[in-house]
């Protein structure tokens, strides 16, 4: 058996290498996944039983980035710290996006998985746009499940990200309060 | 023969009618829109050879509307002549979802059609954002291309009215020169 820290980085290894290779070419088999990450298959499979299994861990891992962007911002005033959560959602909800859809389309497709991620991601921006509106510094007519369909619909939009970077500007400016 | 202003008096009748019938019911029949119109079918077919022909109305009126709507803001300040037509064109790029997507899935489909409604769209809204933009009343750093994409993946997004208009509002309000 290896050490735990051997099997953690195993696993970080076929986690890393998983991400680059479904960002590559959405479906790249586990096959390649292992030849990637350096690992037999005997290894990626005690890791990971399934397909599947490995896909909802690497969905939980971009979640994980977005929670823990929400503490990394202590300190800074209240409509920053929003924003820049912001600006994880927005890796967040572009990174995922192939993996939701392979996770979607099986036939063993678990919602309650995406639905306890949303959870988590709701509740670590809630407080943050809270304390922004609270202080002046983000408009109050919109509730936090309006902002992200905000962020979703435009992220989504056909383009390159010098052509969505403004785009997602004028939501981040329109944002703040009206002068 | 009808007289001229009859006939137009049907075209119109015709296309108010199959305007209201494919909002409530999408794929709603050439008899079902004769019945509404109160016009018999060979009258039906006088003004339209077939469904696409009549689709294809449909979707240049609500075009006309986007245009026209382009000069009948002379006079306003050039930054809400500009937001004005944008309201118009969210009420097309909506009022015209059903009709496009049924034009879009038919065999005979014609992509011309929508090349050239489009260029219609872009060379009416050009001239306000220029102007808009040269009065520093709209910033600078987005094309009309850019802005019509926000605001139709904006208007997309699932939720009644009184969900979006907020949502609206933040690209309204961020399409404004930052301060």
């Amino acid at each position: 058996m290896p050490r735990r820290a051997d099997a953690e980085r195993n696993r970080d290894k076929i986690l890393t290498a998983a991400r680059a290779a479904l960002a590559e070419q959405p479906g790249a088999s586990m096959a390649e996944i292992a030849r990637r990450a350096g690992v037999g298959m005997a290894t990626l499979y005690r890791n990971f039983p399934g397909r599947r299994e490995l896909l909802e861990a690497l969905y939980t891992d971009e979640v994980d980035l977005v929670v823990s962007a929400a503490t990394a911002t202590a300190g800074a005033p209240p409509g920053d710290a929003f924003l820049s959560w912001l600006h994880a959602f927005i890796a967040f909800s572009t990174g995922k996006r192939a993996i939701a859809s392979e996770l979607l389309s099986r036939p063993d497709a678990d919602p309650s998985m995406f639905n306890t991620n949303r959870d988590r991601v709701l509740a670590s921006g809630r407080p943050l746009l809270a304390a922004a509106q609270a202080a002046g510094d983000i408009r109050t007519d919109l509730t936090l499940e309006q902002i992200l369909d905000t962020i979703i619909a435009l992220a989504r939009i056909h383009g390159d990200a010098t052509y969505l970077a403004p785009i997602l500007q004028v939501a981040f400016d329109g944002l703040r309060p009206p002068a």
